[in-house]
């Protein structure tokens, strides 16, 4: 993950812990949704919410490395665009927590500008441009990126 | 999707829906749970169930297809067995809805046989590796499986 | 509870469960609401559902009679209509399992007709008053209406 | 409520809404969840957490009062103890915003002191009620208190 990253600190909730005790596969993509509605808005400024226009979720792929636990600190989400095309690009996730170095997943998902009115994925827009070029990196470390076939 | 599969009705609920009065994207990857803990009961048997043995989610991996609505009718959630290694085994599944041709996502999931005592991966035994035999398909086709370079 | 009473039977889901090991108390509530959207239906008639033309929920008390694990079987939710006012009304509810004769909770539940074009509340129309005298029945025995004072 | 009281903010998600645009009703009760695990900890002591002994919930009721809708600031949850008895005590909640005056919701929730390995209720301690009386105010103006009969 790159250094000097951008991050959010998303609380867990003692309810997002399964009947094993550790916070539910389910919910680490709760936790991904929820830090990526606060970055679009810091990515895409207050004003002009790219969320409001319409942002579908085409693809989601997490690699679940720990487990965590409730331990009343939040979730440190790093997250970077780590690819762009006409109507799409992709947020890599890194999933730590505040005052640990370990990571608990990676994670990369897919999303698609959607024009809610024509019903059809729209364009990306040449400031919605910028704003992602600002926090590029790299793909995620995932798993299947480094299997040779699949 | 292989035919004449193995599938599991799950029920979707009202809360389901987000904002956008669609199935929420995280809600697919909480419907594919509910799934598979009916499937691993019907493939395990009934009376040992891996599950309580201990069964950890690796990695998920979801292609969001079409938009799904609350409709009263369930989740149609059909499921084989697409890889099986040593401690591992990968879940494919299909959703879509009673009544309804449409596939709304297909999805890959990563479940590693876990000794809770020990907390450690532990190796699949041979009644295990012969009730996945029995559900065994092709991989998901999901999108990055067809693409040439990532 | 009335006998012959109107019930709905409402699957659990495996992440119902808390670190506990039970079915967690909000999800309770979460149960409730689910079995709500089938019964408003089932009472107000599949064409003219009352429930899109908007109803809040104004007011919840429940109570916690004893704890529900996860077994694989839907929850059996009976309800029926323990007050009507002018713009709102009670549902009633009694918790239970399929094959249990175990009551779990007992609940009711304010409802309050909304219009919400004109964003304010709206009186309950004939027809609606007498769906609900169909299915009508004692307030529910909760604990606080027992008690002498409070 | 009293003033200067204790609060605990709980962030909203993005997710707590329903397909109302409302931070769904289900969800307030999962608000209360939270904030109440931070107050735990907070009246009884770090090291020496109640909530890890066992706290059942008995009882809940809650009146809304205002529709809250996602603004990315948290709920302001104000709490109180408003009864105590043997082996059970009751907090109250007023459920705010940051930088809000509106009150969107007052709950009262009951909880029961538990012995987990003897499987039954125990008597609170008197550190524990010690905890409970600083906390102490009147109970919570809910609707079913201002009523003469019901």
């Amino acid at each position: 993950m790159p250094t000097d990253c951008y991050y959010v600190d998303v609380p867990v909730r003692w309810s997002d812990m399964d009947a094993y005790g550790h916070v539910n596969n389910v919910m680490f993509v709760r936790l991904l949704e929820d830090a990526r509605v606060y970055a679009l808005r810091d990515w895409f400024g207050h004003d002009r919410d790219l969320i409001d226009d319409g942002l579908l979720v085409a693809r989601q792929e997490i690699d679940y490395l720990a487990p965590m636990t409730f331990n009343y600190r939040p979730a440190r989400i790093t997250m970077w665009c780590s690819r762009v095309s006409g109507a799409s690009f992709d947020i890599a996730y890194a999933v730590g927590q505040a005052d640990s170095d370990v990571t608990y997943a990676l994670a990369e998902v897919t999303l698609v500008a959607y024009d809610l009115q024509a019903e059809q994925p729209r364009r990306l827009t040449g400031p919605e441009r910028s704003a992602l070029a600002a926090v590029a990196g790299e793909p995620a470390r995932l798993r299947s990126r480094s299997r040779g076939t699949r």
